[in-house]
């Protein structure tokens, strides 16, 4: 506890300074003013960030952190949970979706068994399992307060040493047979919203897999009585050890003044108990994309946060954010490549 | 004409078969069915596009067409129309904001004077201008039907030539101040909607240069009175030389099978037309981004068209475009090179 309290102590308000300065010269190159909208915005929000005026695309990462959920017992996902010790092993042989994205878009992934459920072993895999899956939250608490803090702290430790090996820019994605029931009951409880309205169909349920499901985050919100007022509490209750892995990810790439992409839904539950723990962290992240997932729309509203994507996407472990990647760099260069009016000749407005 | 004729002819049908094949690898890849959304969604469009089940990104091209508009006389600007001239001498000279994209994005730019008001010269301009600039459209036709034919085939031949030169996927943008108040004329007609619906700020516009510019646009189709069944006609009266020469290079990247971005409002209007010449000519179209534009969204939907990207972007030139270069590869590399679930091991839906 005193680590996180230490990194939420540590982060600090964006630079406003190099933030004017950024806009100042935003405003001097060739094109209307505002005219390349949240790119400029995206741009500006750099500046506060690294504290530079005209900050350089620099190495990415994006940490994929992995678990399993005890609340599959209920039937809420179509796939097996073994799967996602599969997945592990398909991220750990560049097979996935996340390898081809990040490979594109010359970003490091980094896997990470916060609580799969079985023992996975693999070249590159970082193993800080927690606890093997979480505990059936229809019937009792995910995990103990313990087991979440072990499990954002995780997520604290992979960051930092992600930024100590160079990253500039940081993604948070996961991988967790069931997740996407955890992250609608933390949703509903910390958005104060009905389960109904923040409960999708995940990978693919048909109605009557939904309907269940929403029953399902219903019954784990009304056995846990989560404390909205406190995010450790409702994290360790109706929460995942990814989505605290996650949100460590945040706080710590926050306090280290790096932006961090929040990718679909089950990121944006860990950006959301983040941004519980310390408000300020928001400033530092981006919104990749917008997932099917209605709960992801529901966080993004809360956080102020506007999507950039729109790709009807649903897929997690990174994928939006991987392909947000480029459009942080492009930010970037357009701040820095781009001529002035003086220097290239043209007529500003009359 | 007999080149517009023939090009439109030589559209064909997408292969359905390669589709099909490009469909069901996609159920393959280790993720949820459809979880990849409009990713796969391009994957499919493009292996029909291409008639290869499994097509591979390739070089790039941004077709920037400048023109020149009468219509400025009537206030419809901020910005003097020296600059269509000036910003395409910055185009040449690297430091517009589809330079910075494109050198970003891998793209070649291939910068059309197309009906510049007054003589440029640079290394790697395409001198093709059929008229310096339109007439007002606000007290007659903006051109006549003839050098509507002469600038929608210049865009056909540099389309054809990019090609030829091993373009896989294009872009079209645009420069040229007042465009916003041809592409909302040219938009208003072909759609059927008042002007008001589809006439924005423009490079930056306050409530009073907006409520004089819907009225230029009014008093130009009043004037002008052309007949929406004839998109050429629309094109002459009310467009502009750069929307022809966007249409010409849509209908040409179409007979080529080539995939085509459309960019921001004015790239749409291209769009518009085009479509109006050759119906099939949408299926090779991939809509980039959303303007803050109002009329964009009015093409978008009559064309049946998502756009991918949502960062209020107004600058044209093909910004928008050329960010969505990276989600069209993407989309290509998840089909190429993901893991099937039978590969990777992993288990399928139960």
């Amino acid at each position: 506890m005193e680590i996180i309290e230490a990194t939420v102590a540590r982060v600090q308000d964006l630079d406003r300074e190099a933030m004017r300065e950024a806009r100042e010269r935003q405003e001097q190159l060739t094109k209307p003013r505002g005219s390349l909208g949240v790119l400029e915005e995206i741009s500006v929000q750099l500046a506060g960030i690294y504290g530079d005026p005209r900050p350089l695309p620099g190495p990415k990462a994006v940490i994929v952190m992995a678990a399993d959920h005890g609340v599959v017992e209920e039937g809420v996902s179509l796939y097996p949970p073994e799967v996602t010790a599969q997945m592990v092993l398909n991220f750990l042989a560049g097979g996935a979706a996340i390898n081809v994205l990040s490979r594109y878009a010359g970003a490091e992934v980094r896997v990470v068994d916060v609580g799969v459920r079985s023992e996975v072993e693999g070249e590159g895999l970082v193993v800080r399992k927690v606890k093997a899956g979480t505990d059936n939250m229809a019937l009792g608490p995910a995990m103990s307060r313990e087991e979440a803090l072990a499990a954002l702290e995780v997520g604290m430790e992979v960051a930092e040493d992600v930024v100590a090996g160079g990253a500039k820019v940081l993604a948070a994605g996961e991988m967790g047979i069931g997740n996407t029931t955890a992250a609608s009951a933390v949703t509903a409880c910390l958005c104060g919203v009905d389960p109904g309205e923040v409960t999708g169909r995940g990978t693919g349920l048909d109605d009557a897999g939904l309907e269940r499901k929403v029953e399902v985050v219903r019954r784990a919100l009304e056995v846990n009585r989560p404390d909205p007022s406190d995010p450790l509490d409702v994290l360790a209750r109706v929460g995942g050890l990814e989505i605290a892995g996650i949100a460590g990810v945040m706080l710590a790439a926050t306090a280290a003044r790096r932006p961090v992409l929040v990718d679909g839904f089950i990121s944006a539950a860990g950006a959301l108990v983040a941004a519980g723990l310390q408000p300020k962290a928001v400033h530092y992240m981006l919104a990749s994309h917008l997932s099917v997932e209605k709960g992801h729309a529901v966080i993004l509203k809360k956080l102020g946060l506007h999507p950039i994507i729109r790709a009807n996407m649903r897929l997690g472990e990174g994928t939006g954010a991987a392909l947000a990647f480029f459009i942080v760099d492009a930010a970037m260069k357009i701040l820095d490549e781009m001529a002035t009016f003086k220097e290239a000749g043209v007529s500003g407005p009359e």
